[in-house]
């Protein structure tokens, strides 16, 4: 068993880098605060006696020796970065779940056949840089690393920039070397294992997603004298195309999430009729086929509302990440971990997008999900319970143990 | 005669005061450029033999004596801040008008019998410090000055602030004494004068404008695995909105304007549902009673939206400019100017706001319109032609020593 309260304890000292007023975590990827973060990461797992190498993506790979060195490593970990309104758990709790595993088999002497490794991914939310989970798809080969050194801020700061500046562009090669297998712990970020009171998901996919970015432009112009029929008024094209996207979502239920998360008008002045507007969409559901539905109704939507208003579109699928199913095996390991220990749970797909998801491309994948409270992550309210959390970390424990020494 | 050489150089050289590489000019108030192009203007007036002065909320006033300087001044003058997609012409015309008449004037060794007066209004556009003629209003008694002082821009600073920051935090009490007359000479702002190929417009009234700023809250979550069903999307109500807003503009045609200009969305992060939208509204029409209707049809209609959404709503009428019907005497000396130098003219209502609607409170106004290209203001590509700007010059001349010297 691994220990509840060193796991919560680390959990809430690593909360304190990027703490804010309501509980939460503002740690966006490869900002000072993200380089704390890393930084104490990586003290931890010197302190239990890891060896740390970090690729040229900022991945970070806490190793713990096994009987044979020679074996590739069974893999376990997540993300530091937050949302700008994350919460402590999201990704963190992954990658300190790791380490409460490292050091749960230090305290008790155990060795494992196969290293074991605690990793850190760079840049997961894809908040700060998008899209999301880069630098575990570069790892996978989903991306060059050109392709990942180049994503850039809305101020165009790019990750390699960053990443030199806050030290943590590493000099081993990303990707190229075997897993024996990768597990991810991670709060659900959704309401239904609450709902069903289980304590853990065991989790069999993750659903597509696609991301898009927009810009309409039409012609500012004063928002007084400008008469109605004659504007090209580039929100009022933005607001019906958000307003579709909800119903495009809303018409592919049950399963089908649509959001325009973010949004910029310009020149953003009251009196001044926009001239242009950038925004986002993020589409997702289990089902490719009905994702590629989803994109059509955005495409053909979309363009009707532009004619209507004579506005120009410039319009990018910017990012496709197709449903992953994970691996018989993986799953098959936490579910025997879970029903081993007596934990109530349930197969599950994960809503979300997880670095296991790109890493099952390349290595035995599989995720085990605790639950939070009311579903609400990327929120500062984020919450998960400590008896949870330590359950997933032996589900872990489990898992992993089983895979190294087999 | 004006003339419309220097007329022209001097708008061309204040404008490159802010100048953008479109061609227009972002000279917000209060900034270090608005402090530049206020200093420039002192010079200008300082070399034409004015004595200067600055009141408490920053207005200028450049005073030619008279032959009884005990007279109440004739007063000519509009704004020199800008929009941060602004033009070179918009406010900046009617001070340099004014400054070129005093140049004519003296250039002919012209008195007149009453004192004339250049003046530049702080913060008309409303963009930085919102609402709009924040400072002509406090001269005329619209608003007191403690709230004109404490107006503030979206990073909390405020006019009293910035004004004795760029050192124009003047001593002279705001408003409280007489003007015989108050003309400003502006661009049009709309298409009308260009369409009918007429030189002047002859400005009767100018609409009445409602401004409000809206706050929605719902709940920001995860794009992922948040169902849609029990999403609280806040960026879905703002939408919502916009449109319906558009529709209002549209429904009360012709003459209802209606325009969401400004709108910051929180966290503005694209995987994560909006959980706060800050936008405002701006609504126009030349009939109070029209404009009311309009206000309880967005009421009404952003209640129902909020409610279907279960979203929150802050709710607030921040500005009421009732519409304007201007001096009948000053609109006929603008007419018999007009007619008297045989440029073609028409009557009209203004679509924006102006310092000249607060002044009409406390003394005889009118206004002088002038064409601009394919009506378009509020934009870097505004433009006016130079004959049109020298015309509009000599009917402010004309105005002005009619009214200086009866
Ligand atoms: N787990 C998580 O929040 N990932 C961010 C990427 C996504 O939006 O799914
Ligand atoms: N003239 C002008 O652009 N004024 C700004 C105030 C308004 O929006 O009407």
């Amino acid at each position: 068993r691994t220990n509840k309260q060193r796991l919560w304890d680390s959990l809430m000292e690593m909360g304190e880098i990027g703490g804010t007023e309501k509980g939460g975590c503002c740690r966006l990827a490869l900002t000072d605060l993200d380089k704390q973060g890393r930084d104490l990461f990586v003290r931890w797992c010197e302190a239990a006696g890891c060896t740390i190498s970090v690729d040229k993506m900022g991945n970070i790979f806490a190793r713990r020796a096994g009987q044979d060195d020679s074996l590739p490593p069974v893999v376990m970990g997540s993300h530091l970065d937050t949302q700008p309104t994350g919460g402590k758990f999201d990704g963190v709790y992954g990658v300190l779940a790791g380490l409460e595993v490292i050091r749960t088999l230090n305290d008790n002497g155990i060795e494992t056949r196969a290293p074991i490794e605690a990793s850190v991914w760079t840049n997961e939310e894809g908040s700060r840089f998008p899209p999301a989970m880069v630098s575990s798809g570069v790892f996978a080969g989903a991306f060059d690393l050109e392709y990942g050194l180049s994503r850039a801020d809305l101020d165009g700061k790019t990750m390699g920039e960053e990443l030199a500046r806050i030290g943590y562009a590493g000099s081993a090669e990303v990707g190229g070397r075997p897993f024996k297998a990768f597990f991810e712990a991670h709060i659900e970020q959704g309401p239904i294992l609450e709902a069903e009171d289980k304590r853990i998901g065991v989790v069999t996919d993750a659903q597509g997603q696609r991301w898009y970015e927009v810009t309409l432009t039409g012609q500012e112009s004063h928002a007084g004298p400008t008469p109605m029929p004659t504007r090209r008024d580039a929100l009022v094209g933005a607001a019906r195309i958000v307003d579709m996207v909800n119903r495009i979502g809303m018409e592919h239920q049950p399963n089908a999430c649509a959001t325009v998360g973010l949004m910029q008008v310009f020149p953003n002045s009251r009196n001044v009729i926009p001239g242009q507007v950038f925004f986002t969409v993020d589409f997702r559901h289990p089902d490719a086929e009905v994702l590629a539905r989803m994109d059509q109704a955005l495409r053909e939507g979309a363009r009707r509302i532009v004619e209507d208003l004579r506005l120009e579109m410039d319009f990018e699928q910017i990012w496709h990440s197709p449903p992953v199913p994970f691996d018989r095996d993986c799953v098959a390991s936490v579910r025997k971990a879970t029903e081993a220990l007596g934990l109530s749970h349930r197969e599950m797909v994960s809503g979300a997008g997880h670095d296991a998801c790109y890493i099952s491309r390349v290595a035995p994948t599989s995720m085990i999900f605790v639950p939070c409270e009311d579903g609400i992550s990327h929120n500062e309210l984020e919450r998960a319970d400590a008896d949870d959390l330590a359950a997933g970390c032996d589900v872990l424990l489990k898992a992993v143990l089983e895979r190294a020494n087999d």
